[in-house]
């Protein structure tokens, strides 16, 4: 037998506890601190916070939507299964449209990847919704494009695009953006959807809790 | 419009050119540098090279057991929804027993967590099979209790247990114990479902090619 903590509510405090200790808050208020511990908590790296960007308005507008029942867009489904149901303050939705049938014609046509075909099957129903990216830069930029070009827009976007290419200049893109979206992302490259799942999965708890 | 690669073949191509320029593959054999760029790839940072642990049998041992049809034990969804299922060479099973109804009943019993119980219900049929770790410790730590308790063995172990309670550790027990199951792992805290998934994917890429 090996020593090792074996409890889960013991393994989480000491866990936190340990980010707490290790990450300096500073300038955080209590939601975003609560959203970044999550993020951390999911990579095992303190020191990925001074690349977390945000909107201060982003918290909030993701837990009200969140608490209005607002479906949750993700663009891979890693992000889906990341997600803990029953933090979900109004059994939210969650949808992934990148394995619809219709996904592969709107890329070939648009000669685009899957990642950002599927953003264009969000469009009907994204108005106030919250939307995590943990994968594709390509995803994130064809949003941009498309809120540019005058579809609705989402509540708050959550955004970890990860990668080699393109993933920090799409997430610097959302940042310089005037689609006035409140956004929560890291700069860089890091990122995934274990990231993304954890900052939504963040907001769901405070959505969760009274008001 | 944002001027960004579309291409997804483009993008994979430019994405492992810069992971070859950054990381220094010296003393890595053709298959580990496979598994290790594609590891890289799925988290954005070349630097963690020097963490990736491994048995110099490994890569051999999994690509022979997926090629034969070996189960791929999974210890969470995430990674189970990561795994490329075109590149699997015999139509492998993929396994995650984390939410199988008599889970929590075995977590109970052993004053253990879910995600440790679920390797119980591994053991009928994961000798030779390969068995892969993107989250829990408690599993890990788990498993090699039960091998070294006379259970029987996996093909190749697949560690990338994430965070700050238990993920070093149970990586260094998996590194330092004697029950002889090749394996790869990232030491540290470091780790996480994309970087098993990515790993696997790599040995499935490799069992797909011809001998």
């Amino acid at each position: 037998m090996y020593d090792y903590l074996r409890d889960p509510a013991a393994i989480y405090e000491e866990s936190f506890a340990t980010i707490e200790r290790e990450a300096d808050f500073a300038g955080f208020d209590a939601a975003m601190q609560t959203v970044a511990t999550r993020v951390i908590h999911a990579c095992g790296m303190p020191e990925i916070l001074p690349d977390l960007a945000y909107d201060p308005e982003a918290a909030n507008a993701a837990v009200s939507a969140l608490r209005a029942g607002a479906p949750i867009f993700c663009d891979c489904e890693m992000v889906t299964h990341g997600i803990i149901r029953r933090f979900l303050p109004a059994g939210n939705e969650i949808i992934c449209t990148l394995n619809n049938p219709e996904t592969p014609d709107i890329a070939a046509k648009k000669k685009t990847t899957r990642s950002a075909a599927a953003i264009d099957l969000w469009l009907d129903r994204i108005e106030n919704s919250v939307a995590v990216f943990g994968n594709a830069p390509t995803a994130l930029f064809h949003l941009l494009e498309q809120i540019e070009n005058g579809a609705p827009k989402p509540a708050a976007i959550l955004a970890f695009p990860v990668g080699f290419v393109g993933a920090a200049e799409s997430k610097q893109a959302l940042i310089d953006s005037q689609i006035n979206v409140p956004y929560i992302t890291m700069r860089g490259r890091k990122g995934g959807s274990a990231m993304a799942a954890a900052a939504l999965n963040a907001l769901s708890s405070l959505a969760g809790k009274s008001e």
